[in-house]
């Protein structure tokens, strides 16, 4: 392994991290369908969304045309706290897969929220500070969007409410002491300070929360209190754009050393991972430049790619934020209280969902299990202890490598590891301890809740 | 601060990853005291110490001649999934301080133990199955030690048994998941598993444990199963030489940017981290080629340097290991329950506690309260959570650039962020709360443990 010419660990320059977000949809043909107004029906303007979100995201979410935009020098400043993220050549798993295949994942959860999340949440934080504003609200799953935006209001001074989805503010006590010490206010969603969350919580007394709900009430929160503005860590074209900075940071690194992936893994829940690590392959495939795999992995309990239905739906539980054209197993989607990590969005990207639906990418379902097997594997040669939804797309680049070993191909695998599963110790535990079950809803419970989904006229 | 020709984070290359430790003793012209047979009185012969440590170790620790020692290859491997670790400088820290100071710290976190143990235990893991032994046994107190042993024996397929701290041990359910999941036993100390244990469970019923009673049982297990040795995380030589790395990495990349340290920083518990960045720099002081301020920091509840007596002691509570000359609080004494870090050790290494009684070092103590502050001011502005211990370091940089904008003096700081504090977060819910509180061991209480070493004639 000493000999090898390609380093374990690729560390850009600091001067080579992106100084330009790459915005995949002015390479998109056919442009992901407008969010529109639930009103209406017709597609959302920038003066309605500007009361939901800050001016200058407003303007990055609706802008299909510019292939890339500048990346203000404080946010450039900020990145270089824990940017350049390394590539790192999984030598050691490799090795234990006894597989041809060569393996490489881009680690972005060496900062404190733990993962990729800070990308986005510094963009966010910067934009609402610019814009004067006295504070943001959003929701948290697993709860490193939280941390990543408490670290980024922290920084620029902004309050920051943050509805933690229920079940995990049980399970992650911790992760709310950490949004705590970067001085967020925490509140587990559904809870009794919105209306919204009162009307969920009547109708669903019991529930373990969703981030459609979580997200219901930190909009709710934002639109009715004067000077704050709501932000989210995923879904949104903006968010995807911000997350480029994964894949043109990849992109270079394997470009150093003369490498190109055969297959790009990566998880998707909201899908701010997935496009943020794609963009700049995707960009590249769409102007018919190259060809890669690309594969979306997504938890068996909450399989909005797989057996979801590309329509328009709300992107909330409590159905008062704008509609999104996407793969959708209906707003009202729970998944069952056994699922640990993230990834639990009933919906996703409709940036992400329209590529998929033109055949740009494929997408695979994992149960959790096997998720946990492949992530102590992974930690118990790499070092590293992955997050419960990173190990997504660690089972199946660990699936495609033995593949690879049948076959006897030398195929480049790149996968996004997203971060770290510190906080995630009780699921952990709970694997370590045999107990950790799986789910896959049944085609029933899924119709049901699609059948739901609002009648639009496009 | 963008315009500024030093990085935010200065990395090396891999292949700038240290291929020898330096070993400090070699430069010392007054050699820590060794060893003693607390039987006899004598220095323990290798002989004697391979009853407890692997063959390649006891040879490392009684070596005071060579000044370096190589890294075996499969080390070298493994350093590079998590070295080199990157010098930041805290532009961020300095502008919140407003300090001409210039401030470098050396950050050992982004890995999964979370601290620079991973140093030591690779190489320890790594004799142990060059010695063809079957497992390890060690003591934790902030899990941090237990978690990089944890790692390293699964990395080799060595069986690892851990006693952790009592009151770690319930503070922190979630390590011992991170060591479950690496494949570790954890048992909490004192336990009903040795024989030592009953012994001190009988004398101090509902006692929340220390790494002195930690260490009686982990030693043994290890001398009382064939196959086994007993690891160390700290205090021994051979610990501070393995930590070398650290310095050695911090002086190189200081000196790429034609940079030199006025004052190095380090928090002190049973002082691997301190010796391991001072190392080189001490050295070259020890040889009157430069000077350097150097300062340990200890906490005021456990105040080994600054209120202990430079004398030979156990370095258990068991009193079954060997006598060390160090100074030392008693090998009875237990840090207040409301200590909430680790840096509990009664004593300290017998190196760092020769070099600051000939004067070569300065020490100081500081109360938790004022260690969480500097720890959550750090935090918000340099975006990483640090764990308690390091904090340490933190409290007391803090003090030393602040002094700085008073007197107007550009001074170089560099100090230890030796880990991350993802595990002691009910610590920092403690500090949100208001509900942290400090204590300060009386001179009686001092006296009463210090009153009980044992007699050596020198």
């Amino acid at each position: 392994m000493s000999e090898n010419k390609i380093p374990y660990k690729i560390y850009l320059n600091e001067n080579e991290i992106p100084s330009q977000w790459y915005n995949l949809r002015a390479d998109m043909k056919v442009k992901p369908a407008p969010l529109l107004n639930p009103g209406t029906g017709k597609p959302m303007t920038a003066e309605e969304l500007s009361v939901v979100f800050c001016d200058e995201l407003v303007a990055q979410e609706l802008d299909n045309d510019n292939a890339y935009i500048d990346i203000p020098q404080e946010i450039q400043d900020f990145y270089k706290m824990y940017r350049p993220a390394p590539l790192v050549r999984a030598y050691f798993l490799e090795k234990a897969l006894d597989t041809p295949a060569k393996i490489y994942y881009k680690f972005e959860g060496s900062n404190t929220s733990g993962s990729h999340k800070l990308n986005s949440a510094i963009a966010q934080a910067y934009y609402a500070k610019k814009q004067g504003l006295k504070g943001v609200t959003t929701e948290t799953g697993a709860g490193q969007w939280g941390t990543a935006l408490s670290m980024a209001c922290a920084f620029f001074g902004l309050d920051c409410k943050v509805y933690m989805v229920k079940v995990s503010y049980e399970q992650k006590p911790f992760r709310r002491e950490v949004m705590r010490t970067y001085g967020a206010e925490v509140t587990p969603s559904p809870s009794m300070t919105t209306e919204v969350g009162k009307k969920i919580l009547a109708a669903h007394p019991g529930t373990t929360g969703s981030l459609g709900c979580a997200i219901s009430e930190a909009v709710e929160v934002a639109t009715s209190n004067p000077g704050y503005r709501y932000v989210l860590g995923s879904v949104l074209n903006q968010v995807l754009l911000h997350q480029s900075v994964i894949g043109l940071e990849s992109k270079l690194a394997l470009e150093k050393y003369g490498e190109k992936p055969d297959i790009i893994i990566g998880c998707a829940g909201g899908g701010s991972n997935l496009g943020g690590l794609i963009a700049p392959f995707m960009g590249e495939k769409l102007r018919g430049e190259a060809d890669y795999r690309i594969i979306a992995v997504e938890p068996a309990s909450c399989p909005s790619f797989t057996r979801g239905k590309f329509a328009y739906d709300f992107c909330d539980t409590g159905m008062i934020c704008p509609l999104a054209k996407m793969y959708t197993l209906g707003s009202g989607f729970i998944p069952s209280a056994n699922h640990a990590g993230g990834l639990r969005f009933h919906g996703m990207s409709s940036t992400l969902s329209q590529l998929y639906h033109d055949g740009m990418m494929e997408a695979v379902s994992v149960e959790q299990t096997s998720v946990f097997e492949a992530a102590e594997q992974f930690a118990r040669v790499e070092g590293i202890l992955p997050a419960p939804e990173s190990s997504h797309a660690i089972r199946v680049a660990i699936d495609e490598a033995l593949k690879c070993k049948e076959t006897g191909e030398e195929k480049t695998i790149l996968f996004g590891l997203t971060g770290t599963g510190y906080f995630d110790m009780t699921a952990y535990e709970k694997f370590n301890d045999g107990l950790m079950s799986d789910y896959i809803p049944t085609d029933e419970e899924l119709a049901a809740s699609i059948s739901k989904l609002p009648v639009v006229n496009e």
